[in-house]
């Protein structure tokens, strides 16, 4: 057998029956274990007669497996061996000092993600443009939907159906109309006890595909944007997916769950419902990945035990980053931002922001203790919004997150908190500051406005490396040791930020 | 006797005793009196013997009068005409129509202020300067002190002091330490029985200047910064300093009445000495003019019966002017903003707003039924900041005023209030609109965000003259008569706007 390397995919595939119905038939779980753990995860049918057992190591060395199937005779054992992770590999990651995140293997995670909701379900060639276009950006996680979208500007058919079926007829649709089908459609004639493996099987391409590159797969398990009735099946219904969909892809290291986007508007869902897909999360996934869901306009209760992040949508046309600071407070967990409203220039309100405005809401969230969202809604002759399907990236936002990561990675100790100095401007210390009021470090951020000069007094004795920061332009003037009371001259134009670190810090 | 113009001041002058002191010895009354109106008017002494009645007449024709005073041994009777007002001149301005203002002979005014708070105690070079910077912008209203001013960039002594006396040595003061010189300040010797008459006269020229340009004088009555003491003398001496600013200023049909800029600041003043210097406002101010009161912290509660207009400093760093909403509804009164942070670029968070941001907030404003209000402090080698000094405008905020204005003007009825149409738009309709869901006019404004395309659908039948407009370019583009459903290409920039204006409208 292959070894697998720590935090990888190990994965058998045992023949079966196919006889009946494989996907609801049959008991699959697979026991997992070496010296520090014991993992017990579900098998899943992949068609074909074939049902499969995967999982994720978490250490290095043997491993010795069980597969129990009721209809095994008796169970197969196996060993493989875990080796060591590969560069770029740090572990599935978790959330670190209350606020922050960090992948398993220590290393802090700077939470910088975008959101293409149906980027999986266009061609091979889009798809492969949008890996191209990850792999040149600094995002490291990406928002993506399970099931197919059905929304402004994305009503084509997918390239497959989650279920044995056949869709409704969509020649009827036109942008004009389109809101009128709804998940209620009907035409739509689908089996949803039986899935299509070939499009789970894409999906995990796609998910393995960000792996490689480092990114996060934020995958939407549930949303309204439906004409396809994959929005309202029954309990029995939702219950099978959730569990095919947790024993399919729970072993890759890089999957977080979004429970929903927009949970609010599923008007067929109930809190009861929402409650029920979580615990079924806590119970079939044994790797703890990180979980939340997405609002429209109420927030979830994002203090739940088993949301482990806010993933927020703005509730305010003008101001969403600056309320990371009461937000870290009311939940006490890390405030992902992932809807801060796109850059682009659609109709839409939440889709036409400026490149400016998109990197100053960044910049504001970050130096707050809080992790922005992107995303793109530029109209364009081809169809193609990055939001929606991926592709390219038009926007001047994306451009500037290389710089932001780069000088947000040197937060001494992995994460930011913001620091309530002054009213006018938006300071950040290290989350590990015992004294904020005085701190090794300081990112101050200063907006839409601009001051020509700024006097500064932190103590009288710390000397401090003093940098002027220019978030649009990208550059960083280095204007050497200050002490004491001082003054900064700076250019008077907007999204300016300092930056003082202790002298003799790394 | 010369003939007065209506709304124009007519003065008269009797000698009397200068022994004593006539400041506070004599008691002193004039009665006005036509066909249509009678007036009590209080005089006041302007030293060397003399006294001074004043009176605003607010018909035309022959107007008696009564000069009563203690040392008269009976009082003076006279006459004089009133003549029709010169072009331009339109009376004091009044509320109208619960949220806005006209002019007394029914012409909309739209209050678009600007703030030099000492520009009255400079040179007589900077004063015309101030005055010619105001006659080329579109500003029809300045608020201004009464008092000299102690802050950040205004430490000298001013031109004039409103007390006999001496003041404290001005020499020790410094950037750095002139916060420590606050109000009660040693060193200052002033008789406070005793006014400066030359003080009150050039301030009466000024607001005469500013009258002849049809510039609204908002006479800023007490404030907090002060070196001097005069923002904490006793119940007495304040209230002596009322009368004799109400009876120096109220015949001046440009004058407003602002009871302090930043009232909480005045630690020494009780709500009771507001409400009593209001109350002594509304005794002796025959002419109503109107009177509010400015915060820097806490909101006066401008639902008080004598509050004719809320005057609002902004109350948090990102938004101001998207709340003039709920305040006209909590209100029901005209919402000024008189401040909501100042174009420049001073470290002060409350004075460094780029161009971009202050012509944002004041189309906000404007378009949510509200009066913004522009200051500019620019650090500058001559230490000359308009906000403080006058002198010359440096921004760009400025010069996009005019544009706003002649298009302000266009509103059927005189005044704009919001319409509630989509979260993602600022949509003004005219304040007389009976049912805002289908105007004769609309305003629609995009703020921050930059739609390439935008769709309307106001009824199926009105036909409406579209036009784009590019607030921060100051350019209108006639886009022809549009009907029903339609789409508006828009350029996909920041603050634009568009104006539907019924077909048949003149």
């Amino acid at each position: 057998m292959e070894p697998v390397e720590r935090w990888g995919v190990f994965e058998t595939r045992i023949k079966g029956p196919e006889d009946g119905n494989p996907f609801t038939g049959h008991t699959l779980r697979g026991v997992f274990s070496c010296r520090w753990e014991k993992v017990e995860a579900d098998g899943f049918y992949d068609g074909d007669g074939e049902y499969v057992f995967r999982f994720m190591p978490s250490f290095e060395g043997e491993y010795d497996y069980t597969l129990y199937a009721d209809f095994l005779e008796e169970p197969i054992q196996g060993k493989f061996l875990s080796v060591p992770a590969s560069e770029g590999n740090h572990g599935p990651v978790r959330v670190a000092d209350t606020f922050h995140f960090a992948y398993e293997d220590g290393t802090p995670y700077y939470c910088l993600g975008t959101t293409c909701y149906a980027w999986a379900m266009q061609s091979d060639e889009r798809i492969q443009e949008t890996l191209d276009s990850l792999k040149e950006s600094a995002f490291n996680k990406v928002r993506f939907c399970i099931f197919p979208k059905h929304y402004d500007y994305n009503l084509s058919e997918p390239r497959s159906y989650p279920y044995e079926g056949e869709p409704m007829d969509s020649s009827v649709l036109t942008p004009e109309n389109f809101l009128q089908y709804g998940n209620k459609s009907k035409g739509n004639r689908w089996d949803f006890t039986r899935f299509c493996p070939e499009h789970f099987r894409h999906l995990e391409y796609c998910v393995s595909q960000l792996c490689r590159l480092g990114i996060q797969a934020d995958l939407i398990v549930m949303h309204p944007y439906d004409r396809w009735g994959f929005s309202c099946m029954t309990k029995e219904q939702d219950d099978l997916y959730w569990k095919y969909v947790l024993a399919r892809f729970c072993a890759f290291r890089n999957v977080w769950w979004s429970l929903a986007n927009e949970y609010d508007l599923l008007h067929d869902k109930t809190m009861a419902d929402w409650e029920r897909y979580a615990d079924l999360i806590c119970r079939h996934d044994p790797y703890s990945h990180l979980r939340s869901i997405h609002n429209c306009i109420s927030f979830y209760d994002y203090s739940r035990p088993w949301v482990t992040h806010c993933s927020i949508q703005r509730q305010d046309l003008y101001k969403t980053a600056e309320n990371v600071n009461e937000w870290r407070e009311r939940y006490r967990k890390p405030v992902v931002l992932d809807e801060i409203a796109y850059e682009g220039n659609i109709p839409h309100g939440w889709g036409n922001l400026s490149g400016q405005e998109m990197v100053r809401r960044f910049w504001e969230a970050v130096c707050r203790g809080g992790y922005p969202g992107h995303g793109e809604t530029f109209l364009s002759d081809d169809g193609v919004l990055w939001w929606s399907h991926g592709g390219k990236l038009h926007g001047e936002s994306h451009k500037r997150f290389r710089f932001l990561m780069d000088i947000w990675k040197e937060t001494p100790g992995g994460g930011l908190m913001p620091c309530d100095r002054f009213w006018s401007e938006v300071c950040a210390v290290p989350q590990m500051s015992l004294a904020p009021s005085v701190s090794d470090y300081y990112l101050i951020y200063y907006s839409f406005m601009q001051p020509a000069l700024k006097q500064y007094h932190i103590d009288d004795v710390t000397e401090y490396r003093l940098k002027v920061i220019d978030t649009w332009n990208m550059t960083v003037e280095d204007r050497g040791i200050v002490c004491g009371r001082f003054s900064v001259k700076l250019p008077g134009r907007p999204y300016m930020a300092i930056q003082l670190k202790k002298a003799d810090l790394p």
